[in-house]
């Protein structure tokens, strides 16, 4: 007889690029969400949730005639559709303010949460699920709409736990860089590559310096290790035009909107961006958010390929330390601005739009590097089993902890050995476990052990003034409740 | 000069078989999964959040050697792996449990939460993404573990606004039927087909009634259009034995127990299961779950083919109206049971396991169906904008508002059509409307328009009583938030 051959067990890995995620770290991320919601929904936003699953021809971005539009989003073929899952917030909103464009409320302010889908390379920290947490005004072309979000985004930041201070919401406005551009005779679509190359020159002010950026406006730079990166070819006098709106930040925001406009003389689209800053800067000023939380910063040019006006974006301030140790600043946790065209897509008709997109696993990740949020979770009261006969005693135990709030549960594993039970306590955290076997029941009493203090008392037993510390208490069983809860008030 | 073929806009359609929810839809679910959390949490069940994306290989169910594995789920592949959405909460668990097991506590409960999705012909009401909320234990062979789940069932469903007598978690035992099977003469590999055919008859006991079930143990069944279904072929002795089983529930769990060791006098497997039955309902009649909440009833056969020993379901026993106004049964809303050999699937090794999984959706439209749940959420207080210039004082107003902790917004529209800006806060359900222009402005002063009453006025216009009343009201600017208060109180 030929021999059945097993089949292979499967593997029980997560996919490559995913994340499981346990107790503390789902429920943080659960309660900042909430919190994040309620200021939105304190706003006058609502909240919108669409599915996963998109169409890819929705989703946009990717052309629905090349064989597996698979770029950069996870697709598959379904009944000769090609479905894909959301890769941001923004596409899924696009599509729904245009199908539901005669019964949506104009403007429409909407809030959604929810994770992202990202089909790139793996990197450390960099993972193919992630949460977004965003705001967006549809049919608001008034730049109050994107002073009201800038505003919101800095009491969000302040509600989930980072501090003034700790934080700098920096805004710029599209038209400006689009009027410096064309008073540097960088207009028109053969310029484009120029463009482009300005664009990520600026981007990398950061990590280059000013002769950095100015190196690669010219010529080209050669980094570090040799290597050659070509740059813009600007003349002097174009590149100093560009310098100068990168560090035309000010002290006030009136001062640099003032700098703006003498750099963008002479252009239409770039006076009015540096009018729209002055509204955008004036209207937060009244209402208090002054430089300490909220500044006009000409540096700022994130994704500005996709965006219309006002950019903005929210950087953590503080120092954290990286992987080997070294300190960093922690850097952007949120970015935003206004999209004026992407509704169009489905209507033709312009829809004007602008939004932020809180990233919740970067702002978790800041809170639990500044130390800002308490990462061990306390466990439920154990309640032993000594008798497994007695196991409705133990339930009526539980229940009755459960019934006074109190988080509480049976040991249900294999009761023989007790040390396992006790094992089991402390790796769940648990700070207090209660002890009751036939002796204790028939004198009416049980046995409740505080575990934190037992284990500070068995870290400090060589010092004097701990040695004969109680860490276990016999009280009669009506007094159970009335212990727990003292030793739970102790620990607190 | 060849036209240039205009690229023709892509749909703004939700994919097939998905859906979109807004507003009070989102946040009433949110609600309810924090609910179901708090309650889940309190028995000492840890979060747990897996990706939505599992590898076919972990999920299972699906051979790795078809070209194309996704019959029942959404799968791809993926640089030569499948990746497929998780169709459950279970399967997931079953990984992670295996993949962390020298490190995860044992027995190791987890609840979980979120999305799943199935790729199936879409119906009415029957979607491709759903939400499930399921609690697990896993690493308990002890039946008190399911008795406990069964006791959180019944809190879970009570927590959320089903009263008790509007439920009955219904519990029977796989070992049971097995031990009726072997006792009707069906044990055995050769009877497989028969066993199927037995099983489905006793799943549709509800809907044929005892004839017809007994019919399709025999012979077959003549339907009213005429159609015939085949039968098991049983003789009447062995049909005899599985209908009693079928209506062996008595009015206590002890009498129902008693009943079924009758019914499998001589197998050791159903009398261990009639065994572990009694210890079921002896641990939930000394917490006091009686049969207004919990009862043994061996009509329960949910997802036979996949448990191995107590299963469990959830029904809603109130009248609803369905979409033609008939009334009927709502019907299950949870359902699960122990299954020892998903762990297995990966290490070799048994694991007992036992988890419910509830369906929040369904459950949402229960409390939506019986009323229990308001469903117009209200509105933000809509500050109207009469003169542009005044926007930051407009601006200064919500400030107020929302410091306050009161939900409000500026329109942030075209401000040019006034009436636009009323039927826009009607839109959004606002309860209440600020009025300022330069008049106001200058006088000090706002006008607060309260939009319910507004609406009842208007409602009852003919009516003597209601002609007279004022809804809207003049105040001194620093009296703004007290008046809105005071509307709002009157309101709820």
């Amino acid at each position: 007889m030929a021999k059945i051959k097993k089949q292979p067990r499967p593997k029980a890995q997560t996919p490559k690029g995913f994340q499981d995620y346990f107790g503390a770290d789902v429920t943080a991320r659960a309660e900042m969400l909430n919190t994040i919601a309620g200021v939105y929904h304190r706003y006058g936003f609502d909240a919108l949730e669409t599915s996963a699953v998109e169409t890819v021809e929705a989703l946009g971005k990717f052309l629905p005639d090349v064989d597996r539009p698979n770029e950069g989003v996870f697709a598959w073929e379904e009944d000769n559709d090609w479905l894909a899952l959301r890769y941001d917030l923004t596409a899924p909103l696009a599509r729904v303010a245009a199908q539901y464009r005669n019964d949506l409320p104009s403007p429409y302010r909407r809030y959604a949460m929810g994770p992202v889908w990202r089909n790139e390379k793996p990197g450390p920290g960099r993972f193919r699920q992630f949460y977004q947490c965003d705001a967006d005004t549809v049919g608001a072309s008034s730049v109050a709409a994107d002073a009201e979000i800038c505003a919101m985004l800095s009491d969000t930041l302040e509600a989930v736990g980072i501090d003034r201070g700790d934080y700098v919401i920096r805004v710029n406005n599209r038209k400006v860089l689009n009027g410096v551009m064309e008073v540097a005779g960088l207009s028109g679509d053969e310029k484009e590559g120029e463009r482009g190359i300005v664009l990520r020159a600026i981007d990398k002010l950061d990590r280059l310096g000013t002769d950095g950026v100015r190196a690669l406006l010219g010529e080209g730079r050669k980094d570090a290790s040799g290597d050659f990166t070509k740059g813009a070819g600007l003349a002097d006098e174009q590149a100093e035009v560009v310098m100068g709106f990168m560090v035309a930040k000010r002290d006030t925001g009136a001062e640099t909107v003032a700098r703006l406009r003498e750099l963008v003389t002479g252009s239409a689209v770039g006076l009015d961006g540096a009018a729209e800053l002055e509204t955008i800067a004036a209207l937060l000023d009244a209402q208090g958010y002054g430089p300490d939380r909220i500044i006009i910063d000409p540096s700022v040019v994130r994704g500005l390929g996709y965006y219309t006006g006002p950019v903005y974006e929210a950087e953590l301030t503080f120092e954290v330390t990286d992987e080997k140790g070294r300190p960093r600043n922690f850097g952007s946790v949120a970015g935003g601005g206004r999209y004026d065209d992407l509704v169009k897509r489905f209507t033709g008709q312009e829809v004007p739009a602008t939004g932020v997109s809180i990233g919740v696993d970067r702002l978790l990740a800041a809170l639990r590097a500044k130390g800002g949020m308490d990462q061990t979770a306390v466990g439920p009261v154990v309640v032993t089993v000594m008798d497994r006969d007695r196991m409705s005693d133990y339930q009526t135990m539980v229940a009755e902890l459960r019934n006074a709030g109190i988080r509480a549960e049976v040991y249900l594993g294999n009761p023989k050995n007790f040390g396992n039970q006790l094992k089991y306590a402390d790796k769940r955290h648990s700070p207090v476990a209660i002890i009751a076997g036939s002796d204790e029941f028939d004198k009416g009493i049980v046995q409740i052990k505080d575990l934190i203090l037992g284990a500070e008392i068995a870290k400090n037993a060589t010092l004097e003034e701990w040695k004969d510390r109680p860490s276990q208490y016999e009280v009669p069983r009506n007094q159970m409740l009335a212990k727990v809860r003292e030793i739970l008030d102790t620990q607190s």
